[in-house]
């Protein structure tokens, strides 16, 4: 998606070979108009996917799920990493390490959002290791439901998470696919579709 | 907003008289096509207050805030519960107690994001006690810029959130106040506008 490769060659910042910051306009500012476009765009990719749901992860998934969902005509369910007073009846949970953050999270959902054969659509903005996204499956298939596929908006392809994916028979669909973080250049798997 | 009192009266359950579960279409389960109205209302109400941003607190403030901000043409940020690690740089803070959670949390947010002198609009998911409201606003004017409004999806008017927000001059637009909780009915403040 070149409009998203522009806006990370411009605004993106590696902070190391690891480490790419996209706080300009993905995780901590927001983009609207950027996530429209995304939406769009996994609205077109999965458009033959027949999605009843998108599922994704608090917090950074959330704007790019809602405009996935709104352009899709389908719910959405954001996955907690902490119980709240008023969310704990009926939960699905899986347990998802952060390499970023070092720590385990204990994520979950609610049984009542999401139905046994329900066709689900998993977005999250980043795949590196792959804990989250595949926490998410878990979640899902857990609560009877069927994977439909793997949105990502960021993937660093030099991780592992899209092999463990892809290993797990999972069709994955990412925006923009990094190559390498370098100091000043970042650069980007080229796909031919 | 008669959309959201309608969908509160038929999806939303009162726990107590203090709790109001809206985990069906607002912070779990998002209803995207409602949350585009919200999006529309926000947009409506605050069109003469000249927004250059918006300011929200993760998880459940970015649904509303990514549709008013579509609508409003300005970008938005969301404040952060906890630190990452790819976000650390030149932050303002504030200690926001939750009687939900019945635990303090250090929001944050970058001063790259907030400039001074620019007119934020904070929203929020819910007006309770006033204190993530408040801890925005306080982010905001540490960094320099000005509250030109508070915008909340659903307010409980019977907890004193609203008046603490009044009484430092805010102005506040609550999309549905709730006037009492009981078992089987949930009413609200009539508003004539």
């Amino acid at each position: 998606m070149k409009q998203l490769k522009d806006k990370i060659r411009e605004e993106g910042r590696a902070l190391s070979d690891q480490v790419l910051k996209v706080d300009a306009f993905l995780n901590h500012q927001v983009d609207p108009v950027l996530m429209q476009a995304i939406g769009k765009e996994f609205a077109e990719r999965f458009k033959d996917a027949q999605i009843d749901r998108i599922v994704t992860l608090e917090s950074s998934g959330i704007a790019p799920a809602m405009m996935a969902a709104l352009e899709m005509g389908v719910p959405f369910v954001f996955a907690r990493k902490r119980k709240s007073l008023t969310l704990q009846d009926d939960l699905v949970e899986a347990d998802v390490y952060s390499f970023t953050k070092q720590e385990t999270n204990r994520i979950s959902l609610s049984r009542r959002f999401v139905l046994p054969g329900e066709r689900v659509l998993v977005i999250d903005d980043f795949l590196a290791n792959g804990e989250a996204a595949l926490g998410l499956t878990q979640l899902v298939e857990a609560a009877g439901a069927e994977i439909a596929g793997v949105g990502i908006v960021i993937e660093k392809s030099f991780q592992p998470g899209r092999d463990k994916l892809i290993e797990r028979g999972y069709r994955v669909e990412s925006l923009a696919r990094v190559a390498k973080l370098e100091k000043d250049h970042i650069s980007f798997v080229e796909v031919v579709r």
